[in-house]
Parts: C-alpha cells; structure tokens; sequence
C-alpha cells in the first residue's frame, strides 16, 4: 500500500455564482478510494514506529476506513481485528463496506456504541493470547491518545492541493469537504495553518454537532502541531469552521433533497456521491454558499469517496420515487 | 466528456513466473471508468463529425457501454435511447449498470437478442418522429458500418501504453485483456500494427468462440484501417489472438474457480473484478500463461472497468460458499 501521486482535479458543471471544483480523492488507486486510504496509511506507518505488529480497528457496517484498513492489513499480512459498533449482529446489516470486510475474513467483536472499551479490552485480549502487541487506530481503549496521527494525512494533502493550484494556475478560496471523525478537517486544517494563507476550509458535518465537532477537530490539530513540536498559531480555534445546519437528523440519515443532489451530481458531472458521507456533504455546500451569500469565488469539493455506499443507494437513487 | 491524460500502471503480487502489472483504465474519471469510457468518447465524436444529433446505443441489463453512453449524452444533452436485448422486460433484471441507465431517465427499447434490427428501426422512427436526426452506434440497423470508429479508442490507448512503457523503464511482453465485442482488441491491435512492434496481445473471450471473434475482430482493425487510408500488413490476421478457453459456458457464466481469483486479486491486489468480464479475463490470464509456459515476461493485464458488476457480484463474493 503506497499513496499515490496526486489525484484528478475537475471542474464542475452548475457551480451557480461560484467556480466549482472536485478533487477526486475517490480514484485513489487502492480499496476502491477514498480518504481513508490516505488516513489508513498514516495509522499503518505509525503502527510500524511503534513496532506493533498487529491491527485494532473500529467502525460500523458502512466504515470506509475499516474497509480499507482489511484491505491494507490483509495486503501487508497484518492481523486484523474489528470492533464494530452500533448493530448487534454485525452480519444483520448487509452493506458493501460490511460484505468487503468479511470478503477479508476479518473478525469481528460486535458492540453497542456506548460498549466500545471494553470491546476494545476484548479485541486486545484475543490479539495478546495469540502472541501479538496490537495497535489500536484510536489510541488507548477510550479512543484518546492518536489524535494527531490521523490528521497527518490530510495535513500533507493540503500541500498537494497547494501544488495542485500552482498547477491549475487558480486559487482556491474555499474548501468543502464531509466532516465525520474529524480526520480530514483536522489535517486540512493543519496544512492550511502550516501555510499560514487565505483558504477557508468548512467541514459539513455528517454526524456531530458543532459545538463537539469542533472541539475533536480542535484536538486533533493540537495533537498534530504538538507531534510535530510547534506552536500553534494563536486564536486558530476561531478558524475552525464546522457546520451543523445540514444533518438531516444524524449520521447515516437523509432526505429525498440529499438524493436529488446525489442524482443530480452523478448526472450532470459524473460524480458518485453518497447519502451517509458526500452526497450529504455536498448538498449542504451548496445550500451554504447560498445562504452566505458567497459569490464569484473558486470552491473545491475534496470527493472523500466512500464508493460501496454510492452502490448501496442506488436502488433507492434509481427506483426510488421523489422521496 | 473527454478522456483523461494517463491512467496508472501498477505491478501487481503474484505473477508466478512472471512479473505481472496492471492499467488501471477502470480509474478513468468519468462514469465509473473503464474501457468504454475511451469507446463511448470515440463514438460521440464520429456522431458530432457526421452532424447527428440523437444516439441511439445497443446493449444488455449489464451493459458497461450503455451506462457510460447514457452518461456521455446527458452531460453533453443529447438525446439518447437504448435497444435493450435478452431481457424481455428490461425492469426485470435489475444490475447496477441498468439501474445507473435508469436513472438517466433513458427511454428503452427491449427485444429479443435475435430481434435487433426491428428495435433499432423502431428507435430510429421514435427519434426521428421528434425531428432528431440520430446516429446507431453500431452502423446500420444490421450493426454493420461502424466497425473501425470503436477500434480509435483503443489504438491511441496503444500509444498510451508504449508511453507508459518509456516512463517505467520496461518493455511489456503480453496485453492480455477481456474480449468482448472486439473494439478493444482491434484497437490494441491497430494499434500495435502501427507501431510493428513485438508486443503480442492476447483477448480472453469473454462470450464469442474463438472463430467468429476473431473474425469480428478482424474486421474491426480492417476498418479502422480503411478509415485512415492505411494499408493493412500482410498476413496480419494470423497475429490475432483470441483465447476461448474460458468462457465458462458463455457471456455471463462463471464458476467458483472465476470466483475465487476474483475473491484473491481483491484481497492481494486490491483489484475489484467482475465476473462478466475482467474476473473471466483475469482467470484466463493466469491459466493461458501456465498453459502455455510463459515465464520470465512482463505481462500487462489491462483492467477495462466494469465496477458496477463487481457491486453486482459482491453479495456471491462476500457471502457465498465455495461455489
């Protein structure tokens, strides 16, 4: 598993007021794209630091991250193990990334969503009886102490995304992106505070609230900037821009709006959006470039993929009527 | 629409005897990807040289053309209207790619597989009757005409290749690739014909018996030819090499063994295949090259796409006994 070069920058059609661009970190050569493939890469080489040799993932039926995690680990002939939280029966829900993982012959320790430590004791328990030092991607069994890891992913994407305007010959004025654990934004955002320039960078958050949200991807900047022993810029916090406003009732939820821009997006551009991640992501882009009155400027979409959830709604996207 | 610079070459594990490697054209970036998308640009714009106006596009409930085509001419509103064979209610048969052509809102014309040409007059009545002038895909109502228009796409992809050759420093011994319709295989063999270069270029039928392939295949690099006022070398045809040892019982069969090397180049390569098409041609790679002794080469497998029948596949894949 490598990341490779750089991925496809595309203008868009129907950008209204604004230039519309997609960065297409969903072609990323490896696991079907998407941004966890370069997230998956930063807990894989950080696990090697460590020098573990075995791998604790967490996530829930539809995790892109743990689909390319199994991925990665069964290419690397690294053990894996998954925590899977929020459905009792792992195999009752039936989703593309779920049917990968088991594609993997992964093992799974189901649990409910306020359960996951001492899942998490479980997992490590098993690995340690078999003779293995785990890594767990979230930390330690609370999920604390790896902020900084996950966010250096992005962190170096942002300065590809700087080569690619220099490329381009544009600038970009404005960053969208679906906002879930907090990874993408905290290291968009690393490298933008890195660069020290004019970009603004909004997350659309797909499960949490704002004032949450921000407080994880305020963490995860501070664990990056302390792992890379600098100070960060004073006030950073204020820059930090997560919107709240377009949840259609929480994670995994949506509306017949979302899939009409789903429809819409793959229709006119090409692009395979999904409900749960960047169909959600997308609709609230537009919807809050209009509320803010924001015009005549270059906005980039970062397509963060998320592939077997674009196949997972298509019979709804397809058959469904204007729900 | 239009094609993208270069799609990535990878070196894949495994190759045996052989150093094996991979063209990702199922990364392309437009509609999912794949060959067709190089195919479907190549029609559309012999469509815009003869002044048509409306596409009329032929194919099954699988068919990765038609969803690249519907695609295509919404993004470029053309009209565009789809005589679907072997499947006497097209809603019946439910696949990925027919469910993407849906929601295209594609207007569909079913007939029997031996009932064509009826239905292509039928769909140039329709079109014509609303005052479009459109253009078969395949020539007349017969699907003779246009044999040497698919091959362009992959003769200029010829050249990608023999780029991609100088960028990685290695000469590529075999093109092994999935034969279904033949356009692919004319135009690696035009353009390989162009080139007079060593390169042998092998098909794994995926439907046709070797025979009447080859003979279509053989037509199509005659056409495509004539259309550029080249004279064909002599003895050419004996270059053709199409493998139908591995149909598997024909278009759309497979077994547990075309499963299982799916199952496999997902895990190890990160490959998504399907077993229509490039599963089929994959299997068949790996058997032709022990079969026929083949060792110490550089073999290229040229991946043409076809994610959404890996969706299609993955329950069987995922869930599936030894099958």
């Amino acid at each position: 598993m490598r990341v490779y070069e750089s991925t496809p920058v595309m203008p868009l059609l129907g950008g209204g007021d604004n230039r519309l661009f997609v960065k297409r970190d969903d072609l990323l050569p490896f696991s079907l794209g998407g941004n966890k493939v370069r997230i998956a890469e930063a807990f894989l080489s950080d696990m090697k630091e460590k020098g573990k040799n075995a791998l604790i993932m967490y996530g829930n039926s539809r995790s892109n991250l743990c689909r390319v995690l199994a991925s990665a680990c069964r290419a690397d002939g690294v053990p894996c193990l998954m925590v899977c939280s929020g459905d009792p029966d792992h195999t009752s829900l039936k989703t593309g990334n779920s049917r990968i993982v088991s594609l993997f012959e992964v093992e799974v320790i189901s649990c409910a969503k306020n359960a996951i430590a001492p899942a998490v004791d479980e997992a490590f328990a098993r690995l340690e009886s078999r003779g293995y030092d785990p890594y767990y991607i979230y930390g330690n069994r609370l999920g604390e102490g790896n902020e900084g890891t996950a966010a250096r992913a992005y962190a170096a994407s942002y300065r590809e995304i700087l080569e690619d305007e220099r490329k381009l010959g544009l600038h970009f004025d404005y960053i969208f992106h679906a906002s879930g654990t907090g990874a993408t934004q905290s290291g968009l955002m690393a490298g933008h505070l890195l660069a020290a320039d004019e970009k603004k960078i909004v997350g659309i958050s797909v499960s949490r609230d704002r004032e949450r949200g921000t407080g994880i991807i305020r963490e995860g900047i501070r664990a990056y900037f302390r792992d890379c022993g600098l100070a960060l810029p004073e006030g950073f916090e204020k820059e930090i821009e997560l919107c709240d406003s377009y949840l259609a009732g929480g994670y995994g939820k949506y509306d017949g709006e979302i899939l009409e821009v789903i429809r819409e997006q793959f229709r006119v551009n090409s692009l395979p959006l999904d409900p749960t991640y960047t169909g959600k992501a997308f609709f609230g882009m537009t919807k809050y470039l209009r509320r803010m009155g924001v015009k005549g400027k270059n906005v980039l979409f970062l397509h963060t993929g998320g592939l077997p959830l674009f196949f997972d709604a298509l019979p709804d996207l397809a058959d469904g009527k204007e729900k």
